[in-house]
């Protein structure tokens, strides 16, 4: 995967955090390519045209995608049709465009609305390089530096469109992993929508107690955790619940019996059970925190 | 609340991450108390003499406990009933006793067993600044900076004796408040064991999945997060969850009606609220902050 992205002209469309950091990235790389920026809030684009993130910028994307090398759509998945729609007519032969929602049937069903089928050109993406910030203002070069981008192309998606892809996400420090679509909303509804969905559901139940106040006021860690994870963007997340719910529902059923099982032997007070059950929640975090390593020390090499 | 600590006999029960880390402050404020320690793990008491954190330290409570005017139990609940046993003998009557367990009721239950009646000089403690770390090993002299600690006093208990211990955690940073034993309990059964709860749920399920090895490589934020969480020391919780069953049990109770809302909302695929309820979430968490944050300049002044 040695394409050069030298010359190449990128639009970024959608200038939040997942496109902000990737223009700051590529910038300070100085790689060659021009990148330009597509959005609605002029405030943010005229911001990222004077710190010198992007070369232009405009709220129309024919004004910048007619020749465009590669397109990156940066919002979310249920934004994703009519920007797809709004490039129906302006695409060129040789446009590689790209995506980064979280969910990716849903992205692959609107394409095929829009377009009929997936056109070869078309890679769904996505960095796994979230956090609860987000905005241009949060954005920030170093965010892809040691993250996966997950890409998961179809059957008939071009070989070169796939490299093209890589070697953007490659170039800003990121490991680059293809899966099939199915299978990424199945890992990702486990491994990231679930814990978000608890996490909202927590600061949800909690802040409807009585005793909300003290509630807040004698949050220990455990709590401090979730409210931040809580904090995450609705709109973002209403998107992906939506799009990915029949995975995300099929996860929550097995830990609710999990829960259950919990509760009971909280009920009986069974505390060999339980001890077990966290001996075994101890074991998964070390198993955790030895591939976190490996993906540390691979980018350290 | 100007007591001393000047010339006082302290002796820490326990030299773990809590016990080790209040030894530490005290040695580096140096308000002229001695402080020693009682434990089971010699490599451990040793170290601490040897790095000048107490002045001494036995296996037994008795070549210690004698002449104290303190003594501070830091050692998980359901431990808390056979060190008091071995107290019972040696107590002079001047002598105050605290613990820091993060159940309350049940170590009110201990002391009425073991002594018939909570002692006048019996203060019940919880210092609300545990981590997933534990041992001497992870303890540190600033761990209670900025901290809450929450004393929970019966109507009979001296206010002297309750003085003495508030003294002990405001000298090393922290803020302290008091509240009956029982309020004590269900703010923390939603403020910590739930969330751990959930955590430790979490990281079970999913470990308990085919594609395990791949949840934990493309885990995102969010499941990083609660495996922190879920790392926490597996007896300390166990002890937590049989002491404190029927208050998380209650608040789980909510929880797990709310996590079905969202589940139907899911499966209806109802952006609307969903949207809502992440929208609270976030206020929530503003709230939450808003009370960090005075909390934080409190300590700063």
């Amino acid at each position: 995967m040695s394409v050069s992205l030298s010359g190449k002209k990128i639009v970024i469309m959608g200038l939040g955090l997942i496109g902000g950091s990737l223009a700051r990235a590529l910038k300070d790389l100085d790689l060659g390519c021009k990148v330009f920026a597509v959005g609605r809030n002029t405030e943010v684009l005229a911001q990222a045209l004077a710190d010198g993130t992007i070369l232009g910028w405009s709220t129309d994307a024919k004004d910048l995608c007619l020749d465009a090398d590669l397109i990156v759509l940066c919002m979310p998945v249920l934004s994703i049709k009519q920007n797809l729609q709004a490039l129906v007519p302006m695409l060129a032969a040789h446009t590689v465009v790209t995506d980064v929602a979280s969910v990716k049937g849903a992205v692959v069903e609107a394409v095929i609305e829009v377009f009929g089928a997936v056109p070869v050109n078309f890679v769904p993406g996505h960095p796994i390089a979230g956090s609860e910030q987000s905005g241009y203002s949060a954005s920030k070069p170093e965010l892809y530096q040691g993250r996966k981008v997950i890409l998961t192309p179809l059957v008939h998606t071009l070989p070169s469109a796939v490299e093209l892809v890589a070697a953007l996400w490659m170039a800003v420090g990121a490991e680059v992993l293809t899966m099939s679509v199915e299978h990424h909303d199945e890992v990702l509804a486990a491994t990231s929508h679930l814990p978000h969905l608890l996490a909202f559901a927590l600061v949800d139940t909690l802040s409807q107690q009585g005793t909300r106040e003290e509630i807040f006021r004698y949050a220990a860690g455990g709590f401090r955790d979730f409210t931040r994870i809580a904090s995450s963007d609705p709109q973002m997340w209403r998107d992906i619940f939506v799009t990915n719910a029949d995975a995300t529902v099929r996860i929550l059923d097995e830990y609710m019996l999990d829960l259950q099982r919990l509760r009971e032997l909280l009920l009986k007070r069974d505390a060999d059970a339980l001890f077990l059950t966290f001996k075994r929640a101890n074991a998964s975090r070390d198993v955790f925190l030895s591939f976190s390593k490996n993906q540390n020390s691979k980018h350290t090499k």
